[in-house]
């Protein structure tokens, strides 16, 4: 994974110890970037951030990143050119047991419901 | 039961299916509400709202009670004088499976590391 270490250029993730409840549930109790993390969750592997699915401008979507990357939920690290996320699952989990996914469950629940036919 | 509903003059509780995950997570998203909602899921059977711990004037406190009455969190209910608050678990739990139980696990466990000794 040297990729994943040598282009690093993103500096203000929290340790996890850091981590607190009141800031990953601030994160998650807005629409777009509960959006961001399920599409995270559904990915196969990391996903860059040009390939998210967000009705949002370019500038209010940095700043949705910017929520969840120091709040704890996702990392960022650069591939290349590409900025990368992936949840801090493993540290959340210890944190905060079942958390993350029950929110990811409920937020696909919820999104599922409002793409069925009414 | 029938204390419960005989006085009960407190309507504006959403029905189970308009509860959302955005509503519930921004009630949650509140330091005061989830110690309210710790203290209801850690108390035997349902609690009067004179008899919580929480360090706001009564404004403030009644504004809170709202929020989590509003967002389906919590069901209010007279006992004759006494206000009493209880979770709604169950709709909770069929709504967003696992999601209220992480919270308060949460919770007790940042509220146990905030009492420890440094």
């Amino acid at each position: 994974m040297t990729a994943r270490t040598t282009g690093e250029r993103i500096t203000d993730h929290p340790e996890a110890q850091d981590i607190t409840l009141q800031g990953v549930l601030e994160a998650l109790a807005d629409p777009v970037r509960r959006s961001i993390v399920r599409q995270i969750a559904g990915a196969r592997g990391d996903k860059a951030c040009g390939t998210f699915d967000i009705a949002v401008t370019r500038t209010t979507g940095t700043h949705h990143f910017r929520v969840l990357r120091q709040s704890g939920v996702i990392r960022q690290y650069y591939a290349g050119t590409s900025k990368m996320n992936t949840l801090r699952r493993d540290e959340l989990d210890l944190a905060f047991p079942g958390l993350l996914d029950a929110i990811v469950l409920a937020a696909d629940r919820e999104a599922a419901r409002a793409a069925a036919p009414h």
